[in-house]
């Protein structure tokens, strides 16, 4: 007789990650997105494959600080073992935040009731110590145009104009921007946005709008007109990626 | 007839760099380290093979914020468009800061008359985004006891305890360190050293002998005792790499 196949149960994990080193975050032939890399080290702590769901892709050079997927897994050993295991297998630049048991409809994308994310900009010339995690705009900005730009921004839209080609076509793009914050600290500005859900490459698209406002190429009454126009035109620019991160998601 | 062969004349240059990415700043076989980089681009600019000279060796992870080199080289154009000429053809993690001509007898290691190094921990579990640029202490540190250690260490000392092996023999391992100073802000602590010069390793043989003290593994009086035996034993631990940095070589 053989005995009962143990029944998996599902997981659910907070993950950071410096995405200067990784081709996004969803998996990819060469194996070198961050999806790829954790599922490689699950597959090695439960000897058999694993495939993880996130919270939803960040693309080649964005970072996370609250990145969130789930798994089903057998595992006996309570999760605070389970994370330590994997966490020993990890490179440095992918730190597992938390780890523990979810319930079985618990759904890191379609669970999802919300996401932040933030965006570091550095005023001055590119510095080697900055690149990796800001912006660097070395000519002045007029941050209140930006401000009065961004609360144009807030609110239930349908922000067609600011999403890239790659998604989902057929889905709505409206989209709650519930918070747009800026915050500037000396030579440190960051900018956060929490809305119930992105479009593809939306934050950057917001950004790079913002940022072409504060340095005078767009007017905030443009960039309402383009919001009106839900048409994604060259007036819309995609800040860097690597002066982005997903903050947090919520459920 | 032929013209007469231009004659080269000295430059000297300020260079930030993320040490992350490199094997450290001396040349190497695999032409990885800054020096070869540097070495590269001038190379296509100028033109003809060129060999730099920095004010001394950081090792592999190692940063730099101003480290100094000098060369020779036949340029007709300013220094504003050569800095930019080199500039434009070096990765971003290597920022040339500033580039002027020298005098015939300025030499970047033998010309310098101090330097200054610092080593920046983070308190907290390691974290991604400090991981690159700080040593992540995760254990209470008694800073107190750790100044009370740096005290003993300022000022004139044979060095030799907190050397590693590697450095020239038979060069003195006489030091002035004219300043240690410890600064904590918040989760960051910046350890800052000035010295005349520094033997090989020495500012993280410093640095990992501090931290113990502060863990409680060494008192301030064994580290007194250290400095007098002028020999390394496995005491002297030295600190990761990525934590230090090349700040100032003053002239």
């Amino acid at each position: 007789m053989n005995a009962p196949k143990p029944v998996p149960s599902r997981w659910r994990a907070v993950v950071a990650y410096d995405g200067g080193g990784f081709d996004g975050w969803q998996s990819q032939p060469g194996g070198r997105a961050v999806q790829d890399v954790i599922e490689r080290r699950l597959a090695e702590v439960l000897g058999e494959p694993v495939r993880i769901h996130g919270s939803g892709r960040t693309d080649a050079g964005v970072h996370a600080r609250g990145q969130v997927f789930h798994f089903d897994a057998v595992w006996r050993h309570g999760a605070s073992k389970l994370r330590l295991a994997l966490q020993a297998g990890l490179p440095e630049a992918i730190l597992l935040r938390s780890l523990r048991p979810a319930a079985a409809d618990f759904h890191a994308r379609f669970s999802a009731r919300g996401k932040t994310y933030r965006y570091e900009i550095f005023l001055g010339a590119a510095d080697p110590f900055q690149t990796r995690y800001c912006w660097s705009l070395a000519r002045p900005v007029d941050w209140a145009a930006v401000a009065a730009a961004a609360a144009l921004l807030r609110g239930r839209h349908d922000f067609k104009a600011f999403a890239a080609e790659g998604g989902k076509e057929r889905e709505s793009t409206v989209r709650d921007l519930r918070r747009i914050e800026l915050r500037r600290r000396g030579r440190r500005v960051r900018l956060e946005f929490e809305a119930d859900g992105f479009l593809y490459k939306m934050v950057r698209s917001l950004v790079g709008t913002l940022v072409n406002v504060g340095l005078g190429k767009l007017t905030p009454a443009e960039v309402a007109a383009l919001l009106a126009s839900r048409r994604r035109t060259p007036q819309v620019q995609t800040a860097p990626a690597h002066g982005l991160s997903l903050h947090r998601v919520d459920y």
